[in-house]
């Protein structure tokens, strides 16, 4: 058994500025963020898979309203939602992604099972949901999905008459996705990703959280990413995919690639947002151009770290 | 202006062997093959963009009902079509798809509008056809996608309760997708895919073809790419941009990083079928680990070539 464990998960990355957050707020995501953390080490500590731990700290990211994934996913301009996931496993390179899904509480498990038993990686809208019943999944009501915080950001779009991704004023840009990468005791590696989409959204937009690749991408040999941020950017950079094929072509290490896509790649055609990573060998990395990105990191090596701010 | 141009284009990749085609059959894709490259090839000739000359080719190939795309479209579990295609510009990054259209005559025109008009780079399903609407995209009725073909493909997938890629007999199996990729005289790269996906498909399935950096890439600094095989391993091998960064960070030339991401790094996880390639010196590569890819190629440099078995 390898000593080297750990997770790292994010609650989206953005214009997250310390003035404008209050103390209440503040402690709310804090503690969210504790909570899926520890969750996924304890799976690890216990001698768990990392796609157990990934699964299971995206699922309580997804539950809790604060973030725009499951629960509180942000309104399409008919006033749904809409959602989207991803999760890859390191080892054997499978992966399950779900797209427009509209009633499935967590739609991270969904993409597992599309995995695990539909014998393809990616299913979308009407046919996901399908697939969904078929496999047991509990169809949940709108009103699941209902905030009031989310539905005024709507309204407020909507008068705006603009596609905006997850911000609460005009200065606030922030991208509400949620994900976590996780390295287990068996040097397995894999990355989750999930989000509620862009409040006021129309055509069935997809965004980089289900695409393999772009959103999320998990490879033994090197790292396993999860990204946040203006989604048509990170599929044009194929973000995630693009960090492992430098650290594994480009032979360069963790934070130079994350710097390099992040920083420089990403950044040369306008994208905004950030990743968190973990390498084969526990490194954990969070890589961003944005002013903050809700995140938290514990490995076997280090302990509890949460951060928001730059 | 540059003296390097050229095209290449594909029509599918599989299990295709000369003892099992008659030679009207033969003539017919070949007649296809040549009218697609010459009609891209005579744009590029005439000093228009590599980004006109793929939509263009692949125009072509989409209204000929041999190929699994626009026209020629398989059918799905419930007698109906699901197309999706993608298109990118190696030039700015810029790239267009969607996925699960059903009633768009040609989808590659669809996923260019996508880059160009929407704000977006990925639309889907009811959302995409409704853009598609917006957009003044004629309606094709279901009647335009029916072949006598396609149908009796369905019935025999049905009555062996298989989801299959594209094949006519149990020993044949095809992935009839179509692409091209270009260079222009202005150096620039551009790379489309289209397909229509699996006969007897369910539950909204997705593959490479509509996923940038899985079915298709382009980056004016290396190669654009189009792919044609069992879309899963496509996407989790995320074929098209995998080949571009060995290019860009591995330092290798198009036929090593073509090879190994082909014959090694797609197989060694159960991947099948093939690419075409244009780097940006006008060198065209195709690479397939099936029997068979119809192809074509023409450049400023090299005569007309088709051909479909190795």
């Amino acid at each position: 058994m390898a000593k080297n464990f750990g997770i790292a998960i994010h609650g989206g990355a953005g214009t997250i500025r310390p003035q404008e957050m209050s103390s209440v707020k503040e402690k709310q995501y804090k503690e969210a963020l504790e909570e899926a953390i520890q969750a996924g080490y304890d799976i690890l500590n216990h001698q768990g898979t990392a796609m157990d731990a990934v699964e299971k700290a995206v699922c309580i990211l997804e539950d809790c309203p604060l973030f725009n994934a499951g629960r509180g996913s942000v309104f399409t301009s008919d006033e749904r939602h809409e959602m989207d996931a991803s999760i890859m496993d390191g080892k054997t390179l499978e992966a399950g992604a779900v797209s427009l899904v509209k009633t499935v509480k967590n739609p991270i498990k969904l993409a597992r099972v599309v995995m695990e038993k539909s014998g393809h990686v990616f299913l979308a809208a009407e046919g996901a949901e399908a697939f969904a019943k078929e496999m047991g999944f509990e169809q949940m009501d709108q009103d699941y999905f209902y905030t009031d915080f989310r539905y005024n950001q709507l309204k407020l779009a909507q008068a705006s008459n603009q596609v905006i991704l997850d911000h609460s004023s005009d200065i606030e840009k922030k991208f509400g996705t949620v994900g976590a990468v996780a390295l287990d005791q068996y040097k397995n590696l894999a990355a989750a990703t999930s989000t509620g989409g862009m409040t006021n959204k129309k055509y069935g937009r997809i965004g980089d959280t289900p695409l393999i690749g772009a959103g999320t991408y998990a490879d033994n040999r090197t790292v396993a990413i999860s990204c946040t941020g203006s989604g048509e950017y990170f599929i044009r950079n194929n973000t995630a995919f693009h960090i492992h094929s430098m650290m594994l072509y480009g032979k360069k290490n963790l934070v130079d690639s994350a710097f390099h896509v992040v920083q420089e790649e990403l950044k040369s055609i306008g994208g905004d947002g950030g990743i968190i990573a973990i390498d084969h060998l526990a490194n954990i990395h969070f890589e961003f151009n944005t002013e903050g990105m809700y995140r938290a990191a514990r490995s076997s090596e280090s302990n509890l770290f949460i951060g928001i701010y730059k």
